[in-house]
């Protein structure tokens, strides 16, 4: 049995505890809160909770770390140290060759494993990307998010004066463009006009077609489902018109949880280093015997 | 530059020269083919097209077998000795997990690199159903294949007797069930109900809902596009309902061929060993550098 941590119990991470139940490999060697064990929620019974990893009274192999992307690599710098392998669902696209570069030199330092950016996008995503452009090595590839809600856009409205609260939706309207649908509740005092205005002029919606809207609830809209549709049209050696396409509609942190778990596996067999997700055969994310795995899915 | 011989040079070899002619890592060391090179087509002249790998004057780094499914392991066998890498589309699903194991030991004891099953399927579809299956590590998958033509059920229906040429497409009718489409040009003295008969009851046809029709020209319907859905519905941790979808409609050698030439420049980089697709890492089936595909893949 492969002995997990969960770090950060969260939105992420309570997904997290329910991918480690059902897998058939793992046992929980705890889990690593900013309150300890103070008002745990209740499925978290029975188990060890502490504010630090090293006060768990069994050690783990990996910690999942189930933090927000900017503290990823803080945490994994600390844990590999001690002789326990990371993982993380860092989703910063544009600093993930940095922080790989870096953590790579901490991971073999500390003869560990630490793997980054295995959620679904990027990770699951990166996976069919990568082999889309195998298969048609010239074309263009498109990925359109959602509908779904969107953790960064919905930030940046809440942080608006005049926002009490908020909720930012991404609509793909094709060819990698997105709309985005924006509901927010109004404080007392601000004009609706002036606040969407400046929804409107924020750098993170200012090149795509935006709509305000102003509701009496943003948490009855509150739902966390998501979608991905991927696409690739291109040439496979001289032959053009390869037509290629990956869909699917998921619960956003339950699929982020499940894969942080697969991962989690997957990291006990690589050699010491930092990885993402288009590193590892995908035959390492899966429980069961390897000849098994081969028998049934190649 | 990866030195790669292309072994046989029927349909898919041609593909996998004009794969080879486009990658930007490769150079081509011969062809191998029955007739050596008498009444060699146009497009190898330039090339050394010999009867033998052993006669090549240059000694290639991996040799791309693009031999009928039942001779590749005849192939690897006498060809990783050579201290030559090889690579197949061995696609009789049943016998991969034996031909693995068999090739394992050769590739081990020569110190060399064997990928087997290495098309779309057995190969990239063995990819994404394995990814799939992470995600949701309960639940159904359906393969479904098609439209297009079926090489092993059009061998079936030509070793009719009355047959004088056939097509057998396969058509996709959801939950990996399919319907067979066979077009039959008949010969003098058969009857076509007889004929249509004898190939329904045959194990090839037996078990799904075919339709026989007697054609003037089995040749004017010929088309080597193919396609394939790859469907899951299941259960990330505890939380149902999650649904996965991958469609591609290709050139069945074209694509077969691109994914050979990827997966021969990947089996540069293994261990010694015999491989199947789930068990590389897709970052290596690509060209360019590995820092710059993590930068723009994942």
């Amino acid at each position: 049995m492969i002995k997990a941590a969960i770090v950060g119990y969260g939105n992420i991470g309570r997904y997290v505890l329910e991918a480690l139940q059902t897998a058939p490999d793992f046992e929980i060697a705890g889990v690593v809160r900013r309150n300890g064990n103070q008002n745990c929620p209740a499925e978290l019974a029975g188990l060890e909770v502490v504010k630090d990893i090293t006060e768990l009274s069994v050690k783990p192999d990996v910690a999942i770390l189930a933090v927000p992307s900017r503290s990823c690599e803080e945490y994994a710098t600390k844990i590999l140290p001690l002789g326990i392998k990371t993982v993380d669902s860092f989703d910063i696209h544009t600093l993930i060759p940095e922080t790989r570069a870096r953590l790579q030199k901490v991971a073999v330092e500390a003869g560990q494993v630490a793997v980054i950016s295995a959620g679904w996008d990027p990770g699951s995503d990166s996976i069919v990307r990568a082999l889309m452009q195998a298969m048609a090595p010239k074309g263009i590839s498109y990925t359109n998010f959602g509908p779904g809600m969107s953790m960064g856009h919905t930030v940046a409205v809440k942080s608006k004066a005049g926002v009490k609260d908020a909720l930012s939706m991404t609509i793909p309207v094709g060819t990698g463009i997105h709309r985005r649908m924006v509901y927010i509740e109004l404080l007392d005092g601000y004009k609706f006009e002036d606040v969407a205005n400046a929804i409107k002029t924020d750098p993170y919606f200012v090149n795509d077609e935006t709509h305000v809207m102003q509701v009496q609830s943003v948490d009855e809209l509150k739902d966390m489902g998501h979608g991905v549709n991927l696409v690739r049209k291109g040439v496979s050696g001289k032959t053009q018109n390869q037509l290629f396409e990956f869909d699917m509609k998921i619960n956003n942190p339950a699929l982020t949880g499940q894969i942080l778990v697969c991962v989690a596996r997957a990291a006990m067999l690589q050699k010491p280093g930092c990885y993402t997700m288009i590193e590892i055969p995908v035959i390492d994310l899966l429980a069961g015997s390897r000849d098994e795995n081969v028998a049934h899915l190649v």
